[in-house]
């Protein structure tokens, strides 16, 4: 090699040296200095998201969770693992066999794992001065955003109607049922309006109107007593949950009369649960974050409304109740939505729907080895919403105890270590329970289990 | 230069590039595939922070904000600015020097400046999965890890005794105090409860008894007139509020007796507004975020109970209510209250008194200008918090008008362009009205340029 030659070589390695370390001034400028990879993530935002990344990092053996908010054990970092029903330990891996399954109540965890598949564009950061007045901008107390994305929702699933009606907020539907029965009975009536439902039917209706006692309406039990029944000056407010809560029918009001309105509980009106045959079109209608999105804990809910002064007397009640909905809830309701309405809503129904399509078939293929135990029938049915006849999918079972020595139903399940809801809370007698399937996959999965070792141990039947 | 030295120069570049490119590697490593310089954050906090990074990093010229669930117009990616009372324009950089200014309603953003100091620290990431379900981990719906929290910060403030005490949440103090009056009055009287409170007071209390209409309960008015009126099997409930709100006065309850009962509105009762001369101890006293931190659309406050059925049935009136407080309020709430409790709470208070403050004796020098308009007398007190004697800091100004031709106050202040909340809406009738000082800066700024002018135009005072 000439002395050139080698100068060269020399210099060519010197540039390169250069080059690089320049490179990697400027890549540890980037990591240390700035704001990695993008310099919108500056500062303030980065403790929140390093604290809510680690919780969720915290894996509870796939048999719970822990939440941001979890208990934090003296001598401990980090909030506990909340474990599954018959999971447990630190870490949820052990397994209780012989624990009670839970199928009682309607927590709608089946839903959880799509939102843990849509992390990235479903998480929220809500900054420490986020909303502190009691007034959005226009000095009202809804997201304006919050109900333009309502409406587009029912629009692109076609399961209501709101042109040309009103939207208000509740703290949950629950607030607004009340809040609707009360704007609908009137102060001046000579007597307080009755207030019924069908049976079988959900039993907050009865326990809200009695517990509230106010001096304008009373609970009267079961629609059919009054159905030949009128009476000048007394308001009638029929309760009409449509799918039905515990069996799943499409019900529709039996009452018919000028003092008679309908409040139309649409909460598992969604493509999870059941066939859109049209979009429904009533007066009142009340619907839910909570069976549609599955986030009960926000305590979301709206109502459609056609009446102004049935709006304005809701509204009313949210304001002297409680001042409007928490204000964190609208803005994740909203940014919930948001992924609900990408690509046409296809990712969470077709989600919703084929978990809930699955359980029931698994469910119906135990029952029918059974003579014991019968479930409601609902029959296939055209749905505007996936553009075809589809089967049943209903959020909870129905079952009857057909055997005549099974009188309580509710006994028999729990006698399978199975935690049912009785049929009496529903008014329907004791020969009934509900099962609850929007529950998380572990409960599913054991309640089969336990269903299982209940039908074969009768005379006859084949287990699976 | 040998051979041999050319041949380990080069062995020398060729290591230190090989170095350095493996430094390069590396770094890139970090920075794309990587999560930045925290391990920690790594994928899907980050389109949550970059959004609300983006929404922060909106100027609105210092006299608005824009927030992550604003109205976003057709043709813009951004929220729009929200602005402060008398600005206006895209930016909020328009000033509307002949508008009326607002020192109505009880917005608590005098606060917000302090949550923007502490941005890192109060921020919060809602992951799309967290908190589900309608219960927490031992299946009630309430965070046990807040409970803890206000229990700790009351002790550290020392304004309240929770030990042996029950603690129940609401959606925010409005809706606890209905649960309150609902739960102090018997199902079984011979007669209504009657409802009362000392004039001047908050106008919620009678409007929500009045609305919600219950067969055991109606409100009966200023409790003076039943001072020395009992009746056997009629219950008395008193409303209590200490501070007071309009006039900011420690008031106590009136009524004695065996059929009285008292509910403590506490909402004020923080070292921002007044002075901490003792624990309060009372057997129903209700707080609210809303004035602590000033989180008002948070909608969470809660109650200090020592009587176990009356805590039971308050909780029971959640439940049938709105099922428990918002999970998203509740977890908010806890991060707020983490970074209250930091160094002993001096950060926050001592911000919140010296703002008040400062805001009263402004105000004072103006008003002692004038012989026409007089202020509340708030005597300075020993507070245990402080550890010293303070002066008066008082959440309102509850506005005299002296002069006998000014009748109706409202509309002297209307003629100032100052809109006031009327007196007679805390049933101290129209010589009165109250005057909000715990607004935005700006709304405060405006209110003591329109007043300064006020009083310049009376005759014989001097302006300042």
């Amino acid at each position: 090699m000439s002395k050139i030659e080698n100068s060269r070589k020399i210099h060519r390695h010197v540039l390169c040296l250069a080059s690089s370390i320049v490179l990697n001034l400027f890549l540890i400028y980037k990591w240390y200095l700035g704001a990695g990879w993008d310099p919108a993530v500056s500062n303030w935002t980065r403790k929140a998201a390093t604290e809510a990344e680690a919780v969720a990092a915290i894996s509870c053996s796939g048999h719970g969770r822990a939440f941001l908010d979890g208990l934090i054990l003296d001598d401990k970092q980090q909030p506990i693992c909340e474990c599954n029903s018959c999971y447990g330990g630190l870490d949820c891996s052990q397994f209780f066999s012989a624990c009670t399954v839970n199928a009682d109540g309607g927590d709608p965890l089946f839903l959880e794992p799509f939102w843990v598949q849509h992390a990235a564009s479903s998480a929220i950061v809500v900054a420490g001065w986020h909303r502190m007045s009691y007034y959005y901008g226009d000095q009202s107390t809804t997201s304006k955003e919050l109900q333009r994305h309502i409406r587009k929702l029912h629009d692109m699933v076609g399961n209501a109607v709101t042109q040309e009606k009103y939207i208000t907020f509740g703290a949950g539907s629950t607030q607004l049922l009340n809040a609707a029965v009360h704007a609908l009975s009137s102060d001046n009536a000579s007597s307080p309006a009755r207030v019924v439902a069908s049976i079988p039917f959900y039993p907050v209706y009865e326990e809200q109107t009695d517990f509230f006692r106010s001096v304008d309406f009373r609970f009267q039990g079961d629609t059919s007593l009054w159905k030949n029944y009128s009476e000048a000056g007394t308001d009638m407010i029929e309760f009409v949950t449509s799918p039905n809560n515990p069996d799943g029918q499409l019900n529709k009001a039996v009452l018919q009369g000028q003092n008679v309105k309908a409040i139309y509980d649409r909460a598992y009106y969604w493509p999870h649960f059941t066939a859109i045959p049209a979009p429904a079109d009533e007066d009142v209608m009340i619907f839910t974050l909570s069976k549609l999105t599955g986030h009960a804990g926000s305590r979301f809910g709206w109502a459609v409304l056609k009446d102004k002064a049935t709006y304005e007397s809701m509204e009313r009640y949210s304001e002297l109740n409680t001042i409007g909905v928490s204000r964190e809830s609208q803005l994740r309701a909203l940014k919930l939505l948001k992924v609900v309405l990408q690509g046409g809503g296809k990712d969470l129904f077709e989600f919703g729907h084929q978990t809930m399509r699955k359980l029931w078939e698994r469910l119906n293929k135990i029952i029918s080895m059974s003579k014991r135990f019968s479930l409601q029938k609902i029959a296939p049915q055209y749905c505007i919403f996936f553009k075809k006849v589809r089967e049943a999918s209903p959020a909870y079972a129905w079952v009857n105890c057909e055997k005549e020595e099974d009188k309580d139903c509710y006994e028999v399940f729990q006698a399978g270590n199975i935690t049912s809801r009785k049929g009496h809370r529903f008014f329907a007698g004791d020969r009934y329970v509900r099962l609850s399937l929007i529950r998380s996959q572990d409960d599913f999965d054991l309640l089969l289990h336990k269903l299982n070792q209940l039908v074969s141990e009768e005379e006859g039947s084949e287990s699976i």
